[in-house]
This record gives C-alpha cells, sequence and structure tokens, in this order.
C-alpha cells in the first residue's frame, strides 16, 4: 500500500473536520469515499470535497463498494461499535471516534470482530498526543512518581450553552446520545485517567445530576469517587454548566505530586519516598524535603487529531504502534457507564462492571424518555479549534 | 474590667502556646492560672511561667479560685464542652479550643449553658483572622461571585508522620481524641468551608479510611461528597499521609470561579452571569467573557490564634464583636460527624444530623477499641509555627 484511501461514514461535525485533515495533512492518506444518510450532509460533502471523493447515501453500497482501505467512523455514538462491526466484516481497517460506544456490551462485541479480522483498529483518542499526558505517563510508568495514592481531575471547563443543545435533535438524549457530559465531552478524561496512571478503579460511587444546569434529560454535572485496587481513591468532577471552568488533574503517590494545570506539568519531587521518611522519622511536625521540579514537556496541545490520523496511517502503511488502540476504547467507556449506574441505583457499582444491568437501566431511561427536541433547531455547528 | 485575667486549663502542646501569648503579646490581657492535672506541665509551667500566675493541680480548685475572668480551654477534644460547661457554672467568660467537642449532642448542652450564663463564649478558630478566607467571605456574602454552585477543597497539606502520633497516647484514638484527621487537624477548614460560603451542607456521602498511612485506629483519609440546599454540591479531600499535599479551595458561582492557593486568591469574574448569558448566547461553542481579577489581599496569614485572642480580650474590654463565637463551633463539627457516620453505615448522612446515632456508633468504636500505645513514647511536641 502506498497511500492509505480514507472513507468518512458520518458526515456531520466531526466529520467534516477530518475530512479536511484528510485532504491534503495526512503523509500518506486520501480522502476517497464519504458516506451519509442526510442529504444535506451529503450535498455539502459534493460541494465542498474534491471531485475524486465518491459519495454514498446508505451505508450498505458504502461498505460494497471497497473505495477505501480504512473506515472513519463519525456517526452517532451508539452507531460505533455497530458500524466498526459492519467494517471488519467487510474487510476494512476502522479508526472509530470516541466514545468508542454507549454501553460496553456492544463495545465488547465490536473489540471481538476487530480481533477476528486481523484489521488495525484505532480510536480517536487525540488528547493521547498531548505531550503533557505523554509525559505524566511516563513519569508514572517509570516509577518516578512512586506508587499512585490518589487521583484528582476537575474538569469543568467543558462549557456548553442551551443553544449547542438545541443545535442537534440527537444530543443529549438516552435515545439519541446515550448520555451527556460523560458520553459526549469526557471520553477523553476517562481515557487519558486510566491511560495515563496504568489503573482501573475496582469500585465507583458516583453523583449525577440530571438537567441541572441545562434542559436536557441527561446528566450535565457529576462528581465521581472511586478506589483502586492497590487502596488508592480518585475523584473525578464535570460539569458543562460552569464558566471559565477548571482543567487540573493532580495525582499523588509516595514519590510526591504532579499537577496539570494551566497547560503545565509541574512536579513536587520527595528527595526520599514518603514511607521511608515515615519509617525513620522520629520528630513531631517534620516531613520529606520536596524540589518543586519544572519538568521539559513540548509546547502546544501536541498534533491532536491530525496527530492520531497520521499514527494510524502510519501503523498501516509502516506498522506504526497505534498510540490510541481502539480495543482500548472500552476501558473509558465502562468508567463512565459505572457512573451512571451509581447514580440510577444510588449505590456502589463494582468492576468489572454488570453490562447486563447497565444495559437494562439504559433501556428504561430510552423507554421512559419524554424528551422531544424541535428537529428544526437542529444546526451544523463548526467545531474548528475545538476536541 | 482593665484587664482581662486569663486562666487556661491544660497546658500541653496548645495551652503552652496560648500561655506564651498571653504573658505581653495582647493588649489587656494578662495569664492569672493555670490548671493541669499532670505533674509534668505543672512543673513545666512553674518553672517557665511568671511566679504571679496561680497553679492549680486539679479543676474544682481552678474553678473555685476566681482567679481569672475567662477560662482558656486546652484540654483533650472529648472534655471542651464539659469544662466549658463548668466555667459558665462557675461565671466564667469561655475561649474554647476547637474542635468545640467530639460529638454534637455534648456540644450542643455546651451550648445552651453559654446562652444561660450571659458569659462572652469564643472558640479558637485562628484560621478566621486569615485575610484569604475572610475576602472570600466576603466577595461571597456581598453577592459578588453570585449563588454558589460548587465548593471544591483538598486539604492534604496535614502531613503527621508515625513518630507524631506515637508522642501522644490519647492522639488518634476513638476513646481519646474521638477521631483522626477531622477531629484534630481539619477543624479549621470544616469551619471556613461553612462560614465563608454561608451554607451548610442538606446531606453527606463520606468515604473515610481508617489507619490506611498509620498506625492508628482512625480516620487518616477523607473523601467526602456533600449537596446543599440551593442545589450546590461539594467535595472536601484530607489526610495526612500525604507530602507535600495540596490546599486548594475552589468555588464557583453564578459569577465565576475564586481559587485560594499557595496564599493567593484569584477570582475569574464573568462579565455577564452565567444564566443570563445562557439565556441569551444564540450560538454553538461560546462562552461568557471572562476577566482573571487580581483581589487585593492583606499578606501574611493574619494574627492567628494571637489575633482570636486579642478580640476575645476586646470583646470584653471594649464590646467587640467577636470573630468566631462559641455557638458556631456546632456547625463545622456536624459536617465532621455527618462524614464519620456516613463512612460508618456506608450511607447518605442527612443533616439535621441525628446526633443520637452518632453518639450510639462513636461509643461502639471505643468500646471495640483494642488499640494501645506505648504510654512512655508520650511527649510534649513544640508546636510553635503550626497551627
Amino acid at each position: 500500500m502506498e497511500k492509505v484511501r480514507y472513507g468518512i461514514i458520518g458526515i456531520g461535525n466531526m466529520g467534516v473536520s477530518h475530512a479536511h485533515n484528510l485532504c491534503g495533512e495526512i503523509r500518506g492518506a486520501e480522502l476517497t469515499a464519504v458516506c451519509d444518510t442526510n442529504p444535506e450532509r451529503l450535498e455539502w460533502a459534493k460541494q465542498h470535497l474534491p471531485e475524486s471523493v465518491q459519495l454514498f447515501d446508505e451505508p450498505e453500497a458504502f461498505w460494497a463498494s471497497k473505495a477505501m482501505d480504512a473506515v472513519l467512523i463519525a456517526v452517532p455514538h451508539y452507531d460505533h461499535p455497530g458500524m466498526a462491526v459492519k467494517a471488519f466484516e467487510n474487510g476494512y481497517h476502522v479508526l472509530v471516534e470516541k466514545p468508542a460506544g454507549v454501553y460496553t456490551k456492544a463495545v465488547r462485541e465490536m473489540n471481538e470482530a476487530a480481533a477476528k479480522s486481523g484489521k488495525q483498529f484505532g480510536i480517536m483518542y487525540n488528547q493521547r498526543t498531548n505531550p503533557l499526558y505523554i509525559k505524566l505517563r511516563d513519569l508514572i510508568q517509570s516509577g518516578e512518581l512512586g506508587e499512585v495514592r490518589r487521583t484528582n481531575w476537575i474538569i469543568t471547563n467543558w462549557y456548553r450553552s442551551q443553544s449547542y443543545y438545541d443545535s442537534g435533535g440527537w444530543r443529549a438524549t438516552w435515545a439519541g446520545e446515550g448520555g451527556g457530559v460523560l458520553l459526549n465531552q469526557d471520553p477523553h478524561q476517562l481515557d487519558l485517567w486510566q491511560w495515563t496512571t496504568g489503573m482501573m478503579p475496582k469500585r465507583v460511587r458516583a453523583f449525577c445530576h440530571f438537567g441541572k444546569y441545562r434542559n436536557i434529560e441527561v446528566e450535565d454535572d457529576v462528581t465521581a469517587y472511586v478506589e483502586y485496587e492497590n487502596g488508592a481513591t480518585g475523584v473525578f468532577v464535570t460539569t458543562v454548566g460552569e464558566s471559565p471552568g477548571t482543567n487540573r488533574f493532580e495525582i499523588t503517590g509516595d514519590n510526591g505530586k504532579i499537577v496539570i494545570e494551566n497547560d503545565k506539568l509541574t512536579f513536587w519531587r520527595l528527595r526520599v519516598p514518603e514511607p521511608q521518611f515515615n519509617r525513620e522519622y522520629k520528630g513531631g511536625f517534620g516531613q520529606p524535603e520536596c524540589w518543586v521540579c519544572d519538568i521539559p514537556v513540548a509546547g502546544g496541545g501536541g498534533p491532536q487529531h491530525k496527530g492520531i490520523l497520521q499514527n494510524f496511517t502510519n501503523a498501516l502503511l509502516h506498522g506504526e504502534k497505534l498510540l490510541a488502540p481502539g480495543e482500548e476504547g472500552i476501558l473509558g467507556l465502562t468508567i463512565s457507564n459505572a457512573m451512571h449506574l451509581s447514580a440510577w441505583t444510588d449505590d456502589w457499582v463494582d468492576l468489572p462492571l454488570d453490562e447486563d444491568l447497565f444495559y437494562e437501566k439504559l433501556q428504561e431511561k430510552i423507554a421512559h424518555s419524554t424528551f422531544r427536541k424541535d428537529p428544526a433547531a437542529a444546526a451544523v455547528l463548526d467545531v474548528k479549534g475545538t476536541h
């Protein structure tokens, strides 16, 4: 293969952004096909994309076309796993938008189809290209921070106005999106939370508020507490209702603490690990000597979506290792599902997750939904510059 | 009254510190009496305090002496309410160390005795003299921040080594202290949390870990989630086991957010309140214009213990308003008790607190305690420079 031919299914907000990137920004990639069942979206594609791009108004012809080597899935969340399975069955490599899906039952099936196909499978976790989180993962995985004791992510700078929610009929409904801030805005942080630390919670207790700040039926405000196997604890706070909001990720370990905030990573490094100090110290109020370390991190936010597209293209062309293997999409989604289930049952949720119970409860939410939107309010918003 | 004569009961760590302050540092105050049942402590007083200070080796003679106008209570936590009641009954004004007590049942009785006595009643909430928290309270109470939506206090810089706990037999036991970090280190933050915001939680869900980092039977690590009457939520994270720890208090409201960290207060102020922006905005990803405001706050940590002693003295001499009325000690303790009760019952705790249930559970902890310390390890630690 000299060039990877990409087909995009779903040419909405994110699909448009990816189409622009694939038309010239990614070495070794070309956009050769687009599929969308919405005539307006397809009309947009006709007017804005190169003439060489084949257009499909229904998936079956798209799958049958062999017009591409890899499919980029940018349809609404619920359809991610089903579309991916279809793509694998038709012999395509798959790059799926986040979240991996809405419920882990379906995502597990997607992962199984991927394994069976032997094709490359990636997920659009573009924040894994951010040098800050790459460095954090490095400092934890290499042992510099020592055993992790606490994680604390305040990620409340996902401000979304009511007009944002009014812009798409599927947005922020149980049937359309399967959740709110956890499903749409937080998949990146839920992924990075476990990817950087290398730890999944063993149980979750979450407090979700549904339609608290916006006229929506799903959660727009969440506080979650988690416990890990090694005894560490964690807190995750998120909302779309606060401005200017905060994005501050603090991780403490035996050797000090790391904080990522304001696009800066700082490591408060203890000269001796805290447990050693505690064993040896005989005084009253002393504590370990601490060095505030400025850790070099490349500026900017990294190549983001383009970085994932380039990495996936390089994986197909040159065997480059995937930054964000698709199979890992289930991890962040499991945490997200556990948070919902904990709030719905007002109780602890143990991991591994009871996937059937979550699915059942989600179906109840969909069945009992009385939320109707005015479809006329729908509009394609320009998401350039947002993640 | 030209001078307020103070008697200190309990001349341990804090009592020693207050004794030093009352011998010359506080205008209009003099130390005239000290009571402690421990001969070694009394011997310390004899050697280090002015000869004019009367020494008492048992409380009854101290109460009967009329050697002072006001009693400063610095005995172990459990005895605070009982000693205060005694002091009021004997006609003294009372300044009590924090916490107000260990369980709110007793503290309520103390408050009733204070009301009945007509005497002045203060509590050593020295952090209320810190200009940062005074300014925060001002910004909230004056409406600058707007309706409070979220509070988040990470207060993990209360590092205490095992040697600290080994230094006093009563420390960190259910029978001796009635709790750990919540009872000993956090009373200031639990007070400021409600004092600055003017809000008490309506329910609490807390996760306490007992003897996680130290060989103690009480909590040394706590994460708590609270909900307020107005729909706001809050998180409080604390431990003695992390170094260097964090002290970061974030409060968000309709008009932006305030963060106190590194002895600095910053106000991210929205040009128009968020709810108004949300009503009027018709675009996709916009948010309110935000001004980062440096708010002038006097440097240093304020007069702290000396400030409370001076204020209490001024209240008696000149009718100055108390910064920390003793009756308010029950508020922070109620939150503390609710956190313990939530962890013990692994469930929500609604406020007003079920005081009898808390008392009953605490008695169970005391009865089932098997924790014994080596009394020989006890030592008076120098707490100058700590709060």
